[in-house]
Parts: structure tokens; sequence; C-alpha cells
């Protein structure tokens, strides 16, 4: 069986019916006022794209549903002797997919059933805008007809006539323009049957087949949506808000999707089909303007959200329409929201009573809170905005003004933030949203396609800014005598709608009280410990104020750069090592002190130098031309020697060459010199009344002769010092044989931590930095890889190696301490599987630690992931 | 207890008497004529390296085992009333390190026994030659003075007497140079204690110490014997071949060590203690000589041979003395002996009944084989050699002469080929002979130093080369009026002793009858299969010859050099790719059918393209400081489009970049072109009435659908073709990730081949280019690792990921066929491994196919590795 009523179905089977059919079928279930339909299953769907055809009883099915449909309505499809029935037919997969794929609405319009139809609404207007409506899109979606054409036919009349919206046409007008549409169709040797089922049947196939559409594959891409799911295919009889002032459409959700506060909230659009809500073509009214002008739909509406949150103990987003004095509800599912929202609603739940803790827990998805902690716009500017549109999407941004997904792609790969400016944003610039810092859009509600994928991506937005005048083709925009060009800044705030010319001031923002409750509970279920990866201490305040345990890993590298530079360099070359490495020691030291204090009472793990020292030096070639340009004299002694150091060091694969625990052991200067440095800011901090806990790690370990030589180092400079507190010495398992190896090891470690970006390099025999240009992007493109194994950890491959040392590891020393401090850290899905395998902590970039906290406690919570 | 008589000593414990001590013990026990003594313990030594000082016990237990020698030989140590009791003090460890630790001989000797001496020698000469023999030697050895000096006034000393030898040097003149070496030694503030006894304690401290000594430690890192074994310390009473003609000295071996050749074997040196023949100061008599001097010394001699040689199953070697009319048997050991000697005892011995077959397989040691198919003379060449010496170890070796080890290293790293050519090596020239091809003495015999460790080392050598003059300091040496200076090339044969000017053509040799057969057997025990690697048909040929049972790796970019470079630079740019490609198809087919050809019957394993392709292109540094010298014009457009394709493919760590199966991702033209010709190749071979049977390996497979999509796209190109034929198509496992995945990759590849090479450099995170000279090296040296995990495959790690791989692969597909094709699949320390953890067969280079067989016989007979 692949056809389902409404009225009949299992409202909790999204699988077989999709998001939009169980919700329909739940709503039907609960009394309200749904128009009557029947959903095709996701499994016909799959059947259709494998076999490239319907199943046999398909179309039989279908004929039973509209016959029941007919007797339930009253009304016949393609009836010219009576109201006549006319239907969406609508895609709609387990997941939300917005704008994705196809929808087909107003179908079983014909030559015989305009009259009729008219007739029945008493409204030539409407009727023919329906015909309208019915040819453009049958044309686009299913006879494949370039939808541009349409739109300008439209433009075009709407210019010659004044008017900026289609209802202010005559039903003349939109009689001429249904003709012209016709004949564009037939033009291109194509045709709209007139038979309705056959109308009927061909949407339901062309619903079907957008399941595989170019921007289809590319949003499930990257949400990660299974592509062998496919759509279901509801077929619902139509109901009409355009059948004058006293009909209407709306969308509404039963609290704030940007900021999760209670209470209704939505737009609504006198006289209007759904989709002209959705696509933003005209501003809308607030929910409010509703309760004036038809209070009793309003109400009705405020039960029918009370009804469903009920139900679903979630926010809902629900589609209605009014048409003449009946409500009707098109649609529900659970809202999509921002993060901030995601974290009021599901702690006002909880506290509610509606929903339990570790439910409110799982409402949120970790990456989300990356959102809340971005920037927004410093306080204390007295700057006046440009202008003023929608809060669509919170979070401020600044970039260079785009006009086309295109250039946001081209600017953004030169390394330039950019902020897309549209009209309108519609599927097709996914990719350029995906790119850029924030949309601004001069059209559209804060429900419009730009402020549901930005929120979605937990991009800034601001929508519906109708001041401006974006002049795409001229790549500019205007308010008033302003104009911004593309490469001019611009910044925008998502939370206030408010947009300015220029780069301001942008901050990170404080946690909210509720995401901090959040944190909290979640602190009380996560079993995984949360450290943060921090080189400083101002970086390590800011972890610390965000939850972090301590310091998982501190690259003592980066403190070598900027103006410390010379000395490092004349370590490496050998010139006055002494003074240099006292110079190092005095620096380091410092730096030292200020993590140790940062992190007070905390562990701080510092990883002792890694990279290959020829990294600290000059590029070779740029000394080669130099050199190439003076002839031999004094003036070229010193460029020589740089040659010669530069070209000595130089490596073919330096990052499996001289690095990490490898220059411990051929230039033990350096780690003596940063152990000294560790053990005298551990001796200023202890002087200071403080309790600094410091720990020595040592990367690039595949032996355990090689940890054991530099551990004697280490120790030996430990015991030179004055310090008396014990100082944990441990080692990074970043090479596969460290994996292997790592009972024996774990003899003489006092702790590992995974560097699983090394780790995944070696382990797929891959160089990141060559890799994702060369080969690996398209990899996960074209779907040789499920998923670039940087971004979520590779359990099978990679996560077997830290199955194995964490095991290997913990049967040798059962209280070892084990972590992770690669980027792999910040993942939650990453995060899960380090649970799963028994790590201690994760360790991750400090704007990640509250994602790290929620993701570890929904680990513990068992959420699992497809 | 820590000292053993030779009397009761168990002399099957090597362990713990040191291979010398257990001899004596043996010889003692089965009646040979052994000059009394007893043996310090390894574990004594070992306790004294470790506490720094002997066991408590020590001394005690001497005095006592002292006491029962004095009682056996009726003589005291010291005495001056009666014969004086000297005595030798000989290192001598588990396994033989000829020359490398320290020895004391003719201890006992001071003021007052001196004269008794004399007095029982009947031979003033005698004494003093003994007296000053005993001061030099301990002197050097216990009391660190400076050899050189003593030397220097032997050698000033026979000048100024105009002769050779120190016997015909008077008993006066020994006088005077005992006194001067005594006030050497008292000059620089030491003495020789005048108690015999406290001359012994320190004696036996000074062997014990002399296992750590520079050159010791050296010779145990190049032979991998452990360090910590320590030496036994062998007490004996001296006997004297010194004492007039009437007694002599000699070494005899039981068969041919250079040879095999049944029938005995040695040099016998007139009126000299033995360390005079070891030494090689004075040219030896053959042992047929003794045969006429003393025949029934001689017969008991071959007595004795034949009693060892059934006691031990073995060739032996024996050092003997004639103290006036008495033989005494000195030491004994298994003989060192050649590999083609090794080959040959063994196939004699069991072809006598001596020992059984799988004796004779584990008696000859793999690697030794690559000596046998080193390179000779070529024949019929009409050239005359400069001189002739001793065949001391045979094999050919051409190269510049250098005259000290120092420069043979800083040649030969210059990559030069380097003949050492010395007056007599010593054992601080080890380093020079292991880098040299060859070496040549003027001095010593087959037996002296040079002639032992060359053997042992499988270099070519011809020692007593008696007509050149060395004249180290000058750099050159001597024939008659030809001069050799540093730098010229010479060509030494040690297999008849011949020396030549100039380069000669040399040829690889035909495996002997005796090696045949051995092999034979080989392949009758051994479980693995043997193949080779080789990249034409030249190469398969001689791989068949020498037994491969198929080629386990061609690698086609070897085809893709020299004079067809134009053709891949044409691809790589893009240029007429069309073209390019089919003339890259043509060469191949010639180049595989040359391969199917020479292995006809048997599988060839084709690997596809794997370096990156950059590899093909000019160096981008060279490109630039080209441009450079070029201002802008027409000429320069060529140029600029290698720098810009140059400058795309650049990668920062090529060995984890694009390569391997990621070309056959994102450039599939190159591997198609590759199957097309091996497709067309098995079609010639077919229609010429060959059994061709080409298989097609994809390197450098990480992910299952890595694997899958290329093999799609070459079953596309057999399926285009009109090969009918089973085309087998599998993987390389040289990326970790790979052997933790195989049971995914064994669903689809029809078989595995490790690729132990890049397996361990990813393994370990090294890149084996770079590491060996910033690192690696100095690792071994240092310790840091055990041994070059390229030389012997890291069984623990490593050989973890081998393990698993296998397993889990035979796990999905029983018949899943596993080899190994890295330089692994010829050391047979891995070989034994890969046996053990059951792939199906290894694959080396030609030459080492030998080894190969053999070390896999040895394998399934179940030989170990310390």
């Amino acid at each position: 069986m692949y056809v389902f009523d409404f009225s009949t179905a299992d409202g909790t089977d999204r699988d077989l019916l999709g998001g939009k059919g169980a919700g329909l079928a739940t709503m039907t279930a609960l009394g309200l006022p749904v128009p009557p339909g029947f959903t095709l299953s996701t499994e016909a769907c799959r059947r259709y794209l494998v076999d490239g055809d319907v199943p046999a009883d398909l179309w039989n099915e279908v004929r039973a549903a509209r016959e029941r449909l007919e007797a339930v309505t009253g009304r016949s499809l393609g009836a010219n002797d009576g109201p006549p029935l006319l239907l969406s037919v609508r895609s709609g997969g387990k997941f939300s997919m917005p704008g994705m794929m196809d929808t087909v609405l107003n179908l079983g319009i014909n030559e015989k059933v305009i009259g009729p139809l008219a007739e029945w609404a008493d409204n030539e207007h409407f009727a023919w805008d329906a015909y309208r409506r019915f040819v453009q899109t049958y044309g686009k979606v299913v006879l494949r007809a370039d939808g541009g054409r349409f739109e300008n036919i439209l433009t075009e009349l709407r210019s010659t006539r004044g008017v900026d919206d289609d209802a202010a046409l005559t039903a003349d007008d939109l009689e001429q323009v249904t003709r012209r549409f016709q004949r564009i169709i037939t033009d291109s040797g194509r045709k709209i049957p007139e038979n309705p089922v056959d109308q009927l049947h061909s949407a339901i196939a062309a619903v079907f087949s957008s399941w595989t559409n170019r921007r289809a594959r590319e949003y499930r891409r990257i949400n990660q949506i299974d592509d062998n799911l496919g759509t279901a295919c509801t077929v619902q009889m139509m109901v009409f808000g355009d059948l004058g002032d006293d009909s209407g459409t709306g969308v509404c959700f039963t609290r704030d999707p940007a900021t999760g506060e209670t209470g209704s909230y939505g737009d609504y659009l006198p006289n209007a089909q759904g989709e002209d809500v959705v696509a933003g073509i005209r501003n809308t009214l607030d929910l409010e303007d509703l309760a004036g002008r038809h209070p009793e739909h309003h109400a009705q509406l405020l039960d029918v959200m009370r009804t469903l949150e009920q139900h679903y103990s979630d926010m809902c987003d629900i589609e209605f329409t009014i048409e003449r004095e009946r409500l009707w509800i098109l649609q529900t599912r659970v809202g999509k929201r921002t993060a901030q929202a995601a974290v009021q609603i599901a702690v006002d739940m909880a506290d509610e009573g509606m929903i339990d803790r570790a439910t409110a827990l799982l409402r949120v998805e970790p990456t989300s809170l990356d959102v809340m902690l971005h920037p927004r716009i410093a306080d204390g500017l007295d700057i006046e905005p440009l202008t003023v549109g929608l809060d669509a999407s919170p979070g401020a941004a600044s970039g260079v003004a785009v006009f086309s997904a295109g250039r946001a792609v081209e600017m953004s790969e030169t390394g330039v933030d950019v902020v897309l400016v549209r009209w309108e944003t519609n599927p097709d610039d996914i990719h350029g949203l995906a790119v850029a810092e924030g949309v601004l859009t001069s059209h559209g509600g804060k429900t419009s396609h730009a402020a549901v994928i930005a929120r979605g991506m937990g991009k800034a937005a601001v929508t519906g800014a109708a001041e401006i005048d974006v002049q795409e083709a001229e790549g500019r925009f205007t308010v008033g005598i302003v104009s911004i060009s593309e490469g001019d800044i611009i910044t925008i705030d998502g939370s206030t709608g408010r947009v300015f010319v220029g780069e301001l001031p942008l901050v990170d923002p404080d946690p909210s009280p509720e995401l901090e409750t959040l944190l909290e509970w979640a602190d009380e279920v996560r079993r995984l410990g949360v450290r943060a990866n921090a080189d400083d201490g101002a970086g390590a305040a800011v972890a610390r104020r965000w939850g972090a345990e301590g310091i998982g890993l501190a690259r003592t590298e980066h403190m070598f750069l900027g103006h410390r530079l010379p000395i490092v360099r004349s370590i490496i070359l050998n010139q006055d090592t002494r003074q240099a490495l006292d110079d190092l020691v005095d620096i380091q030291t410092d730096d030292f002190t200020d993590l140790l204090e940062a992190m007070d009472g905390l562990p701080v793990i510092v990883r002792l130098l890694d990279p290959p020292l020829h990294e600290f030096l000059p590029d070779r070639i740029s000394l080669l031309l130099e050199r190439r340009n003076h002839p031999a004299s004094s003036d070229t002694i010193e460029l020589d020697r740089w040659i010669d150091a530069v070209t000595r060091l130089e490596e073919t694969n330096p990052m499996m060459g001289l690095r990490g625990v490898r220059l411990g052991v051929i230039r033990p200067e350096l780690y003596r010199a940063q152990v000294r440095a560790a053990m005298e800011a551990t001796l200023r901090r202890l002087d200071a009344g403080g309790d600094p806990k410091i720990e020595i790690m040592i990367p690039l370990v595949s032996h355990e002769s090689e940890f054991t030589h530099v551990l004697d180092i280490v120790n030996q400079e430990i015991e030179a010092s004055a310090v008396e507190i014990d100082i944990p010495v441990g080692t990074m398992i970043e090479v596969p044989r460290a994996a292997l190896q790592a009972s024996a090891l774990a003899v003489h470690a006092d702790f590992f931590s995974f560097g699983t970006n090394d780790l995944t390099q070696m382990t797929y025999g891959i160089s990141r930095d060559d890799a994702e240009r060369a080969f690996l992007d398209q990899y996960v493109t074209e779907g040789v890889l499920p998923s670039n194994p940087f971004t979520h950890i590779d359990e099978v491959g990679v996560g077997r190696l830290v199955e194995i040392a964490t095991r290997d590891g913990k049967v040798v020393r059962p209280d070892l301490e084990v972590g992770v401090c690669g980027e792999h850290g910040g993942d939650p899905k990453s995060i899960a599987f380090f649970h799963r395998v028994g790590l201690n902590y994760v360790s991750c970039s400090p704007p990640r630690v509250p994602t790290a906290r929620l993701a570890a406690a929904q680990a513990a919570l068992g959420k699992t992931f497809d």
C-alpha cells in the first residue's frame, strides 16, 4: 500500500508519510480543521526513483483515494457542473527541506473548469489568478518551461499597469497572462493536459523527481540527509486565501523562532495564497493584525497552537488559510528556530514541566551554540544605521557586499568575508548563503527563504529592508542617495535588523542565563570532561568563562612567532645560542605564567615544540630569487647563510620529518629550555599563592624508547628546578604506531592525548593542506568519501586506533587519563564516539566549549547519529 | 657461582661460558689435549658492568680455581723456584666477535719470574720476548698506554737491526725493548704490578670492560648482537709455540671456509705465538707444510678435527699450538665461512648423512646468498693482473682506492664505490670495511682480520698481497714501478686473489649446483610463495631464473621515464592529451608484453600509476631562476606554462598528496590508458599462444569506496577490451587505514599486497627520504630505535597492522591472496614474520629471490630471531 488518507494514516510514521503527511494525519486525528486529502508514501517515491516508473498499483490506489476525497468534499475533479475540486500536490520528506523540492497548486483547472470556478467563487479575478498560478507552476515544474519568462511577463505587466502586486491586476489582465503562459508552453512543443487526472499523475511524478534535483541534493549534502530516503507526496483539497479581503493566509509559530520567547508569532497576508507569504513577494502583516481583522479566527488559531504545542511538546510552525469565514490548517511541523530560541524554548519547556531536562538537552543542536557566541556589534556606538529591516536571524556580520551567489563563492575563496545582498534569495542561492557571513534582502519576511535558511545555517540575516533598492545587474544597492557597490563593506545586525555602512567593531556576547542553565544541566549528566585548546592567558580566560575545565593543549610554537621570531631563528642558526635560549626561557615563562594564572587550580597541558624548524625560517624560493639579484658581495654573506640554513632544513614531506619528539632527541636544548620555562612559571605562581597544575606533553611519539629518551631529559630539568610538586608528563597519540603500541607507552606516560588531526592525516595517508584542494573536496562532493574525515572522526579507521589505544593503555594503567585535543574534540558526532570508547575528556577551541559540554551530555544521554 | 673449571663445566652452556669457554669445556670432556684452566662466566661480567665492581665472592672463587690449576699443572703463578705458571686471560662472549675485545697473554711474568722462565725454556730470547709481549699487552689493555709508541719502538729497532721479524732480534734487544716499554708506562705515572695475582685481577677486569669499548659496540650494532649479554673470561695455562723451530702455532678449519670443499685447511707459523698468526704480521705456511715438519702432530691434528666436526656436526675452526713435542688445542668454535662455503658444507654434510636437510637449510644465512649473486669479473678477458694475493673472501669489486677507513666513509657518502687498501686492517677499521666494496691488504693470511671480517660482511677481499707496498700516509700503494694513488680505480677478485688496475667488466654469476640443490630443498619445505618486483622483461627473466614464481610488483611509473617523459608531461599539461594517451598505451603495451612473456604462465601484478604527477615535471626552483633571467617575451610563454603547471601541482607533503588511487579518481584517463595497455598486451600474448596472467593493482587505497570507484573504471576498460580471461583486481595495503578496514576492502578486492615501505612511513609518521639523514640514522646509532624499521619490519607496530589486515581480510574472503611487495619482502627476519602471520607470498628484488626462498624455508622450519 502506497496511499494513505489523512483521516486514517498513522501520524507518527514520518519515515513513510514524510513530515508534512505525518503532520496532516496528526492534525486530522486531533480534530483540527484540515482540508482533506491523502499522502503517497516515500516508499512510492523510492520505487519510482529506482524503477523509473511508479509501482504497478499506484494509480489504482490514487484513483480510490481521489474518489474518497470527492465523496468527503462533495466536489469533483474536473467538474463543470458544481464547485470544482482543486488540489495541491506537495512534496515532503522525513526531514524538512524548505523550498528545495517542487509543488503544484491549483491543480484541476482547465478550460471547462475555469467557468464554474469563477462562478463558485463569485470572483473572476480569483479564478483567472488561480489558472495563471496553475499554468505557471505546472509549466515550470512538470513541463520544465523557463520560469524566468513567466516572471518577466508578470513584471512587465505590473509595470505597464503601474501596480506593485498581482492582486491589483484585473481579471482580464490575468486571463491574458494565462494565455501568454500557455503559448510559451505550446511554442516549446509541450502542452498542459486538459484531463485533471493526467495533470495529477504527472504532478505526482514531478514531485517525486524533484527529490533528485541539484539544489535538493546540495541541501541534503550540507545538512547530511540520506539521499535514499525519498519524499512523500501529499494531495490535498485546495482552500483559498485569495478570494477577497475576507480571506487570507499566514504562517505562525507557537513561540518566537528567533528569540524563543513565549507567545504566538507569525505573518499574515490578506487576500493571498500561501506561496505569497513564504516567497516574501509581498510584505506581511503581523499576527496581531489578524486579531483585529478576524478576532474569532485569531482565537481559534491560538487554540490550535496550544493543542499542537501540547501534542508535540515542542514549538510548532503552522500554515493556515482563512477561506472567507473559515479557518483551515494546512500544515504543521516542529518549527525551525535560532540557537538562542532553541535554548530558551528547551529551558522554558523543562521549567514548565512540558518536557524533562534530558529532553531539553537533546532538543538543542550543540553546534548551534557557536552562533550564540558569534560576534555582535559593540555597545555604545553612536552610529546611525543606513536602514532597518527585519531581525531575521540573529548575530552581526561585516563583509563586502556581493550581489550574486556566484560572486559570493568567488570572493570568499580569496579569503574575503562577504555579505550577500539580494532582492530576495531563492533555493538557487544556497551555495552563496553557505559561504557568506550574512545575508541582507529588500523583500521577504521573517519566514522568507533567506530568513529560514540563514537561521538554519547560523548566519546573520536582515530581510525585508524595504528602503533599499537592489540593482543586482549593476552590482549595487541604493538607499536614497547612498549607493553601495560590490566591494564596499557593510555591517548587518540580524538581532535588530539594522544595516550599517562600513565595518563596525564586533564583540563576543555573554552567554544568556538560559544557556547557562542548559549547560549546567549538561554538566550534571555528562561523563566526558571538557577542556580548551588555548595558547595564551586571554584565550584561557575566555575558555574558562565558557566552562573549560582546564587546557588540553597549549601549543608552544605559537609563542615563537611575531617579534620573537628572531630569537628562534638565531637558535636554529646556532648563533649565540645560549643567549637566545635564555631569552626564550624568559619569554615562555611569562606565557606559561599567564596561562597558569588564567587556569589556576585546573590542569594546563603544555605541548613541547612540534613543527619542523624550517617553518620558522624564510621561504627558500624568495631567498634564492633575492640572491640572484645580488652579485656576490659582503651584503650577500648573511643571505647565503640563510639560504644554507633553509636548504639544510628543507624536507620533502615536512609533516613526517624532523619535528615533535624528534626535535627533542636531536635538538634537546630546545625542549630543555621549554621545560625550564614551565618550571619557572610554576614557581612564580606558587610564590604568588596560586595553584598551578602544569603538565608536559611530548608530541609525535611513535616508539616508546623515543618517549623515554625525552622523558629523561624532561625529568632532568624538572629535578634541576626548585619545583617540588608532581609534574605529569604524557604523550600525544597522533602517529598510528603510537596507538598500536599504547600498552608500551602507557608504562611510561602519565597521560595520553589524541591528536586526531595528525592521526587522521597519517592513518589516511592524506596531507590535509594539499589534499582538500587537490582531491578531498572533490571526493566528498562526488560521494567517494561519505564526509571529510577532518570534520567528523572516521570511526572505523582512525577511530579504531583510538579505541585500541584507549583500551590497551588503560589495561596497563587503569587510571591513565586519556583525552583528545584535535579539532574533532569540538564536533558533536565525534564527541559521541569519544564518549563511547571511554575517553576522559575532550579539548576544543574556546568558542566550542559550550558545544562540547552539551554534546558530551547528549552522548551520555545516548544520542545517536545516522 | 661465577668460576667454572674446564674439566667440570657444561660445554653446551654458551650463554654462561661464552663460545670460547664452552669450546674449551667441550674439548676437555672429549679428552682432547687442552691446556687446563677455568672460565669466569658472562654473569660475572654483567654484574661487573652494572655494579662497577666484581661480585663479592669472585676473587675467592678465582683463588680456589687458580689453586686447583696449580695443583693440576704442578706449576705456580709467580714461582721462582721451578717452572712458572703463565696464564692467558681471554675474552669470549656467546657470539664470536673476533678481535673486538681484549686479551692479556703471558700473564704472571715479573722481575723474579723472568729468570726461572728462561731457565725452564732454556731460551733467553723466548723469555724476554714473552716479557715484552706481556708488558706491551698489559700496558695497552689494562693501563691504557699508547700502543702506537710500543709499535714504533719495535719498528725502529727492526729497521736498525735490518730484520723483518721480532724472532730475528736478540734476547738483549728484547730486554731493552721491554725496559723501554716499562719506562713508557712508568713515565705516564702507571705501573705493572709485580704480584701476578694483582696482574690477574686487573686483567680480568680489563677483559670485562672491553665488552663496552667503541669497536665492540660498533661490531655488535652491525651484527645485531645484544649489548646486555656480556663476555666470559677464560684463564688458561699458557703453552708456547715460540720456544724454537720445534714449536709453532696455527689455525685450521675442518673444511675450506672459502669454498666449503672437504679436506683440512689452515695456516701454520713455526716458532710463534698464536697472536702472530691471527694478526697476519708474518706470512704463514700451509697446513701441508706441517705434515712434512711434524707428521705425527699433523696426524693427531687431523684426528682432533674429525672428532670436533663429528661432535659439532659442523665445520670447526681450531687454534692449536705445538710446544716442543706436544700438540695443544687452544680453542675451537664453529667456523665462519663464506656464503659459498656455507652452502657447500650444508649440502655436503646432508649428503654425507651428518645432518638432515632441515639442519642444512638452517645452516645457511639467507642474506649471505646475495654474495653468491654478486658480480664476478667477466670471462675471456686477457688482462694481466697487477699482482696476486690470497683469495680471502670471494666476489669481485671495483672502486677507487682509499687508504683509511675515514676516507672510505667520506667518499662512499658521496656515492663513490671504494676499495679499502691497507697494510693490514685492524678492528678500528670496521666502519671503513662496512662501506667499502672490497678490501685489499699486503699482509695477513686468509684468517687475518681483514679476511674474517670481509667474509662475514660478504665483501670481496684479497689479503697478503705481499708485492704491494702500502704507503698509507702518502695515500698510495706501489707494485714495482706502478703507483696507485687515492682516487685511482682498481678491481679485485676475492675468489682468485687477483688485483687489477682500472675498472673491469663484472658479470653476475650462475648459481652453483649446490645452491640449486639447497634452494630445491627450501622449496620443498617453505609455505610462502616467492615472487619478484620487476618492471621490465629483462628483470623478470633474471628473477625467473632465480626461482621467482611471478611478479609481485611491476611499477608502471618506471616505464614513464627517459625518452617517454615528454609524453607524460604533455598529458599532465593537457596538451594534445588524446594523442599522448594513445602513445602511452602503445608504449606500455610493449612493456607489459615483455613482462608477460618473461613470466608466461605465472602471475604478473601491474600496479597502476602511483607517484605524484609533479615528479614527472621539472624542478620549480630551476624554472623560476631561469625565468628570472629572461625578461618577458615570446620565449618565456612556454616557460611560464611550465612554472604554472609545476606550481599548481606542488604539494607540501607529496607522499600524502595527489598520488596513487587518488590520481585514478581525479585523472581517470591515465588509469584507463594503463588498463587498456594491459589488456592489449594480454591479447598479444594470447595470440602468440602464451599464457598471460596479468593482475591489476590499485595503490594507496585508504577507503573502500575509493577502491570501488576505481575498480569500476578498471572493469569498464577490461570489459571494453576483447580479453575474455579473468583479470583479478586487487589493492595495495600501504596506508594504515586500509589495514584497519581490510574487511571492507576484501569484499571488493581480489588480492592484497602490503606495501610495507609506505605502510612503515605512515605508521611511524616518518618520511624515509628526509628522516634517515635528519634523525633516523642517529636514532639507530644511539639506540633510540632498536633497528631501522625500513630494514626489518616493525612487528609490534606496522606488523600489527599486517596481522589485523590479513586476519580481517581472510575472514571476509578465505581465499584472499595476501602478499608483500615492500623491501621487507627480501629480509629474512621480516619473512619469518610474514610466514607466522599467514601471508601467501613475499615479493622482492630479483637478486633477493634465492634469499627469500631460503628464508621462507627457515621460517617454515621455525627459525627464530632474537
